[in-house]
């Protein structure tokens, strides 16, 4: 199949297009210039600039495209921006899919955000209510409803799927994604911030398996269903110390305040994704090894 | 209490304000510049330009904004033009009710549109799935989310009102409110259009019914919920067109395609508003009668 992933150089981008490229015809559109993805074919260009988005579909027609950009993370603090970028440019990208005739979506949507506050001890399946306590969460619900509005009036086939929080090879931010900072920082030297008294519950997946997951949910053509992606076990920021300690030692953390966008606690039921792809996971201590061998060879 | 009306010269706004200046100080602000309202003082400007919002917030203190401006309507084909106006100036708005410490806002949602296609014969709860299919469903749904994240975030009170279909005295539009149109087209002698085969069901609302019962909730201090206010009862356009016919006599109908943005079915469940209010809902034969007239004197 003909493949566009939209952020294909980020992190989730990188580790997909590794994923993807042995089946497919993978083509990468990302603002990054240094072309050192895995696609066949890389477009460099804004997502949120329409002009530079259009370049893309008008020379080359895909059967998929997977839309992984976004602006701003839970942490953001501007709500205008995070619709007049995130929310405009998805529907922009709606239109020109309906123009070019792109049969087909894949969105990386936001399994750790759309919930919002849920009950202690349960896991949160795809038909739980969505009162999102943060702006990133409410725009990937919103584009969950646009993509069905553009599903119901114009025949778009979708594939949404709540990620959970992703760790692993790739990992580029500083500010997002708290094993990966974790352990940059532990390399690095640098204590490391918890915010809150480390009771914070996340539902961690290794990112190969997130890739992994998301080719074979392509390859068996499942179609217009929103999917959790996450691997249905918690685990809270103590533990994830716990198991840092033992890979590397002791590092010193320092403890900030609790932050009132973070949900106390997030685990997704993954039970509809069991039933179609039996997916058998990475343990998370091996992937903290995995994921702190491919940081050393970095750093 | 000082209750500010956003939109208080439109059709929602009139019959609002009407209702509350007996018991409250009520100001509109509007873009009519004629101040025919009941407001004890008008506004004019746009609610769009944040300077016109904000010049009001400077000058006066409020206990209540009440929100009940729209650029679009369901039938509106631009989704990003719906997003940049309505969605972004509401969260502008909640940022000013921040800044000015305004305790409470009361948001007209819609009844007739965020809960999307319904099974048959159902009657549709608050705690329905919420899927539109509409840009303007997606927007109020949106616009609901970013008022319960300033509710978390900065303990904003708010109350939102899912508003089925009203009708009634200073209806303005000849695009939207079927029963409205209807009934001028028939005065004026004009053949009235209708989408698909008349079998469309909707919750029709009598717009003093929906007046009193937001005065209602407001006096009894109502707060952080989301209620549905319809009568619970449906009516096909069929039906309104028989209703029609014995208020006024036979006139002309054409036929239309029916439209993919239209549900085929709403009816709103109204057992929380009444547990709150037990409200005496006017007949609709009654309420379609008291508008006639009322049209009639206007013409």
């Amino acid at each position: 199949m003909n493949i566009l992933i939209l952020g294909g150089l980020g992190f989730i981008g990188r580790n997909l297009a590794d994923e993807l490229v042995a089946e497919n015809n993978v083509v990468i559109f990302d603002r990054t210039p240094a072309g050192k993805g895995s696609g066949k074919k890389n477009f460099v260009g804004d997502f949120f600039n329409v002009q530079d988005l259009e370049g893309v579909f008008r020379t080359e027609q895909f059967d998929i495209v997977i839309h992984l950009v976004s602006s701003t993370i839970p942490a953001s603090s501007d709500p205008i921006y995070d619709i007049e970028s995130n929310l405009v440019g998805t529907v922009r990208l709606l239109d020109l899919l309906k123009k070019y005739r792109v049969p087909k979506i894949v969105f990386a949507s936001s399994g750790g955000t759309v919930y919002g506050n849920i009950d202690k001890e349960a896991r949160v399946d795809e038909l739980h209510t969505t009162h999102p306590i943060s702006a990133h969460g409410i725009n990937k619900l919103a584009i969950e409803k646009y993509i069905q509005l553009y599903h119901h009036l114009h025949d778009l086939n979708y594939l949404i799927l709540r990620f959970s929080n992703p760790y692993g090879q790739h990992h580029q931010s500083d500010r997002q994604g708290f094993i990966n900072v974790a352990l940059k920082k532990i390399i690095r030297g640098e204590a490391l911030e918890i915010w809150g008294d480390g009771s914070i519950v996340r539902d961690y997946i290794y990112v190969k398996d997130l890739a992994a997951i998301t080719r074979l949910l392509i390859a068996r053509e499942v179609t217009n269903k929103i999917i959790n992606v996450g691997t249905g076990t918690g685990h809270s920021v103590n533990d994830v110390l716990r198991l840092l300690r033992q890979e590397v030692g002791d590092f010193q953390v320092i403890k900030k305040p609790a932050r009132n966008f973070d949900v106390p606690r997030i685990v997704l039921n993954n039970e509809k994704l069991q039933s179609l792809i039996n997916f058998n996971f990475t343990g998370i201590a091996d992937g903290i090894h995995q994921t702190y061998i491919w940081l050393k060879a970095q750093l």
